[in-house]
């Protein structure tokens, strides 16, 4: 039996069938649109479900249900989008008109809990009595699993690690706050660092790699001068580990999960993120000498939205 | 069959004889000596312990199990004490030495853990799926019980929630830390405020409260100035509330509990605390829409630290 995984992002949905050992047998997926209501979207996304379906040689009755990983805020229990800001959806229901086309149970849950998700059944932290997944993105996504199932909190609001305040009073964020995480440890914060650097610094390898214009800068640039050895380049990076560890640090004082996992695009950074933050941890978290949550890069990649969509109906 | 709770403090030692009911039938206590062995320390308490078996008319065969609530880092499945700052214990076998004088089962916890403990099972948060307790005294501890059990993280490291990183970069904590949370939101950070707040405004009440010495500011002084409209004492108190309703907000963000309760010293303010923080939230949490956290005071007050105690041998 199949599982359908659909991970549904701001610019395209993926979507996937995959196996009980968590391998995408068939994939598909379409353009994400802002620019037509819900219902059109849900129809359209449906359509390519059971077209991806028939392309691999299946049928309906070979898949069990459908999961979805959603950029927002998802109700699990009832199927529904209260909110998700990025693609414009306010209190939608996505199983009802998802069951309007395919009548299959329908699962949905936040997209980084369910790459969390993923990683704790079939990634990094696969097996770990508690987990808790950081994605440096845009912005900072969070899922929390213990006991192998997500917490999502009493009310589905939790896991919203982005949003949790490091610097009161800090740097102004979208959701209106002022110093959350996501401000900070994202990779928007390093592009942010290293547009204020560069102009005391014009010198540096990552201004020449932006063509010389600060609006050119990403986060890769500034990782990879810094792995070149470029100065600024490595105040920045350093810059960002310490608030990035720090983040880490709060985790491990208030939950203290087995694992902690870090994926997103700055995770793409490989060991050169990992080894600086296992080296700064030490400095922030209160009980130096006793053993603290491991530090793991995720293993799954852009895969794990879809292989952890999938779970949901497992 | 009664269950000996132990509550040890910086200077007092209290324990009580609990039965099912969470009720305490009989109380003992004794001063915190730094100046003697571990040993010697829990050789008083035990003598303590059985005093007050006896004044309470009852025998050791009563007796099911004693539990002890630790200012400091308790490892529940050795019953060793790895770290006790305040008293000075390092890495001491708190049920090898307990036992050498009175052979019962006994259980350690943490004594913000054990508080919130006993609320949640005979408290204001009775019954709760999860809450996460706070104390607000001259630090700031705190709890979190998950399905009606203690999670004390996986290494026994979490819920360390007053060191937690609120400003980064902010005021120096006796952790060697910079903005950890109880530095703005203990009872030690009210009188820092006010003392702050009192150097340019000498009239305001809490100093006439204070006879004039800033150096005898409390936070009753400020919060009672609060209280009585006093211009200063409002604004350091609002202040105060605004980091206490970020720090909660952060709880709601990461693990969205069912209920949020407020205890220690400064949670002896009431309703004026309660209703502070509760019209201050709205602006911090992320989903100002959906339901988050109920927040409460603690009901079981001072008695908090042994019920939840004697709850460990349960």
């Amino acid at each position: 039996m199949l599982n359908v995984g659909i991970d549904i992002g701001g610019t395209g949905i993926q979507l996937g069938l995959v196996n009980e050992k968590g391998e995408i047998v068939q994939r598909g997926g379409i353009v994400t649109r802002t620019d037509i209501p819900f219902s059109q979207q849900i129809e359209a996304l449906a359509k390519c479900v059971l077209e991806t379906i028939e392309k691999g040689g299946y049928t309906l009755d070979d898949i069990t249900a459908i999961g979805a990983g959603i950029p927002g805020v998802a109700d699990p229990a009832t199927g529904r989008i209260p909110f998700c800001t990025n693609l414009g959806w306010k209190d939608v229901d996505f199983k009802g008109e998802m069951r309007k086309h395919i009548d299959k149970p329908v699962f949905i849950d936040n997209d980084a809990t369910v790459a969390g998700l993923a990683e704790n059944v079939a990634g990094v932290s696969a097996g770990a009595a508690s987990s808790v997944f950081l994605t440096l993105g845009t912005g900072v996504g969070g899922a929390i699993v213990l006991g192998g199932k997500v917490w999502s909190g009493h009310h589905g609001v939790g896991s919203e690690i982005g949003h949790m305040i490091l610097v009161a009073g800090g740097e102004q964020c979208t959701c209106g706050n002022k110093g959350c995480l996501e401000r900070y440890c994202s990779a928007t914060a390093i592009i942010r660092m290293a547009r204020e650097a560069v102009k005391e610094h014009p010198e540096t390898a990552i201004l020449a790699k932006a063509e010389g214009d600060p609006a050119n800068i990403n986060a890769k640039m500034v990782i990879d001068a810094a792995k070149e050895g470029d100065a600024i380049g490595l105040q920045v990076f350093d810059q960002y580990i310490q608030y990035l560890a720090q983040a880490i640090s709060n985790v491990i004082m208030f939950l203290d999960p087995e694992v902690i996992v870090l994926g997103g695009g700055v995770s793409k950074a490989g060991d050169f993120l990992l080894n600086a933050v296992r080296e700064a941890l030490p400095r922030y978290v209160l009980y130096k000498a006793l053993p603290y949550a491991h530090v793991e890069l995720a293993h799954l990649g852009a895969d794990a939205g879809i292989i952890g969509a999938a779970m949901l109906g497992q």
